[in-house]
């Protein structure tokens, strides 16, 4: 991750960041002891706060950061903590963020339902300033991640699938919550129409170029550094888009073997080899020209708005999210 | 369970029971194959419905069910649906109502990611519908749950609950969602606040008369015939209301024992004595009080009402779960 980057990105929002930190641990209150334990362990694993800045810079580039603007944020912010914790607890995680994971310290049962109260107080502060617009876009977003989720699952289990299914997995499981960041951001502060729209277009095209990127770095990135495994998505027979266009662009012999391979699963000296049946392939080439195309519409989205310091720093978010190597 | 006694409380809706089905049944639609497949395992394990029931009750004596009534007690049950699925997950549980549990089946990943699907989907029934008033006091429900349960954890890990805490556990972790239930029944119909605060309490109580009642046949429950294991809270270190009674009513030195028992984890051959010690000490008739009294407060809720079959089934149901034995 750079850092600098970043906290260039961060710039003409950063004084409302650090309100929205004070924000957000106001919001991690509870009287139940463990709770503020938990809590209190959470809020040291610091994250990069990406979804929080998203909901600020579309606010400040739709008309002004204000009271339900930090609510927004506090708001994505819960949900997408909650989620993390429940992941973990389903992928058996021991780290979260270079700290050990909740679930590794707390064990399942508590991070479960720790996950759980801090999705309904992210709720609760919506419902509680009459925040409907917001819970609108969340539920049906709460909804989307997790039949995302399911299409993939169910995608692994029968290796069968197309460019067009990947692609809704990808928006419903990735780009779906980016979007309603963005879309959030924008009706905190403003009615119009044009602009909550171009903001959720912003947030789904940049999500999506995201995800493209995620699985581009799962075949080619250097992310044995970090622990995490190169080409995990092949064990776990997640057919994603570099694979998908070489399976298609490959001889039928070659692809009977890549699919046989993946069928009975893939072992750790085969992973090398199918990465380097992907490249042969031109399936990392083509899906870079793919993000770049989805960089390029989440530019395009903005053109409605004015050149200002948050428009600038909402593009170069996009550069950030598609040269990223980690 | 007594199929005659609930069909009997089932009677002054029975028609509004049937619809409830067939609306519920038109919600839990997704056109993700494997979402599909989930749901109809679910709709399989027919639970007893007691949520909804208590949601169309508490509509019928509060002016009528209509359409908001059948969307709460919808909403109350993919909540109560979703909790199960996680709480099988989390309690590595291998069977629920009869069958197996959806976790045994299709493991964990797609368990939580169906429990959240339920959960978004009853939001959205809400949030679609401009019934803000149920989100308001379900999400503070899901808060509560939460915060009962972890709560309930902590005092277990030290050892130490008072019977102000046992009823702070009980009525954050059990009566909170029945109340809800019933409270959302009456909003469905009427704006009549004291209808409404009737229900609520009426559900407090039920609720409270119910753990209790479920706490005391953790110990004298013929429950090994359906696979449940007798003194199940003993081994967790849960202390529930019949041993707090005991252990304050016994002479230092057996009370010290028992403490000791707990800490280093109660082995089979000690529950026996245990149980006996909570008997001999007054734990369980002095529990069987307790309930009655919240049974008795239950029915003194209902004062408001004028005498029908919808009444009646309310008082019976309190009897109903009161003098349950399983």
């Amino acid at each position: 991750m750079n850092k600098l980057a970043l906290s260039q990105i961060q710039t003409p929002v950063s004084n409302e960041l650090l309100e929205f930190s004070k924000e957000f641990k106001k919001y991690l209150k509870s009287d139940i002891r463990l709770v503020e334990f938990a809590i209190r362990f959470i809020l040291s694993q610091k994250g990069k706060k990406i979804r929080p800045l998203l909901v600020l810079l579309a606010a400040k580039i739709s008309g002004g950061v204000g009271d339900r603007s930090f609510r927004g944020a506090s708001l994505v912010e819960l949900l997408h903590t909650a989620t993390l914790i429940h992941d973990d607890v389903v992928d058996k995680a021991s780290k979260r963020r270079g700290l050990p994971s909740l679930n590794k310290i707390w064990g399942n049962k508590i991070s479960v339902l720790v996950g759980d109260f801090l999705l309904s107080k992210g709720l609760m502060i919506s419902v509680e300033n009459d925040d409907f617009d917001f819970l609108k876009t969340i539920t049906n977003t709460v909804k989307k991640m997790s039949e995302g989720e399911l299409l993939q699952i169910y995608k692994a289990k029968k290796l069968d699938i197309d460019e067009e299914t990947y692609f809704k997995i990808i928006s419903y499981k990735t780009a779906s919550l980016i979007s309603t960041c963005c879309e959030i951001g924008a009706r905190s502060t403003t009615d119009d129409l044009a602009k909550i729209e171009a903001l959720r277009n912003y947030g789904e095209y940049i999500g999506i170029a995201f995800q493209i990127q995620d699985d581009i770095l799962d075949f080619i990135g250097k992310t044995k550094i970090f622990g995490k495994v190169q080409g995990g998505d092949l064990k776990e027979k997640k057919i994603t888009l570099p694979l998908i266009f070489a399976l298609n662009n490959s001889s039928k012999e070659e692809s009977k073997e890549i699919y046989r391979a993946l069928k009975k699963g893939v072992k750790e000296d085969e992973i090398e080899k199918i990465i380097s049946f992907v490249i042969n392939n031109g399936g990392i080439d083509y899906s870079k020209g793919i993000a770049e195309l989805y960089s390029q519409k989440a530019k395009d989205s903005l053109n409605i708005f004015e050149e200002s310091d948050s428009k600038t720093a909402l593009i170069k978010l996009i550069e950030f999210v598609v040269n990223r190597e980690l």
